[in-house]
């Protein structure tokens, strides 16, 4: 994550020049998919990972964000579970807070 | 470029929950990255690039788009005469616009 974040987050001021704003990418993209270790179908499930987050509702991926989930499994799981609690019928509207204000309260302590 | 795009502008809503966005996500991803066909250094090049056009100064990265240099040499020497062509000296404006004007009304009649 460290390494993506970095890949992601590097400004081309950084660099002298084009050619040294593409070799430092490069470099920070290999640190961050490991190509020497990871497979083809790994290194496209991280950018598949990788999207799957950014278009995620606002709401949800702030929550999935929170579990910083590392396979798609876990991912999905997550979401899935949260989509099932937003689906909670009208009438328990306190049980539903509460069961959110517990969760949020118990992450929050985890960071 | 046009199955990058796609990939790029998905939107979770077009799916009919996250296990199909997923899954369409990793569809549009393989039909742009070509994991069948290309390598694992193909594929970081094409992530690479994304990236580099992504970061580069506004001015710059129109200029280089209009082009659509599909490769890093291609992008690389754009980019580097352009910023030759920024970097004419104060006294010479006029030059500067003209050859500008020039190729720019020549790009838009191409495309």
């Amino acid at each position: 994550e460290v390494f993506h974040q970095r890949f992601r987050q590097f400004q081309y001021q950084q660099a002298a020049g084009p050619r040294e704003a593409f070799n430092s990418l490069w470099e920070l993209c290999s640190q961050w998919l490991k190509p020497t270790i990871h497979s083809k179908e790994e290194i496209l499930e991280l950018l598949v990972l990788e999207q799957f987050l950014t278009i995620l509702p606002s709401e949800i991926e702030t929550w999935v964000r929170l579990y910083r989930p590392e396979n798609r499994e876990r991912v999905l799981a997550l979401v899935e579970d949260l989509q099932r609690e937003l689906e909670i019928p009208e009438q328990q509207p306190q049980v539903r807070f509460t069961f959110f204000f517990c969760q949020t309260q118990h992450m929050y302590t985890l960071m």
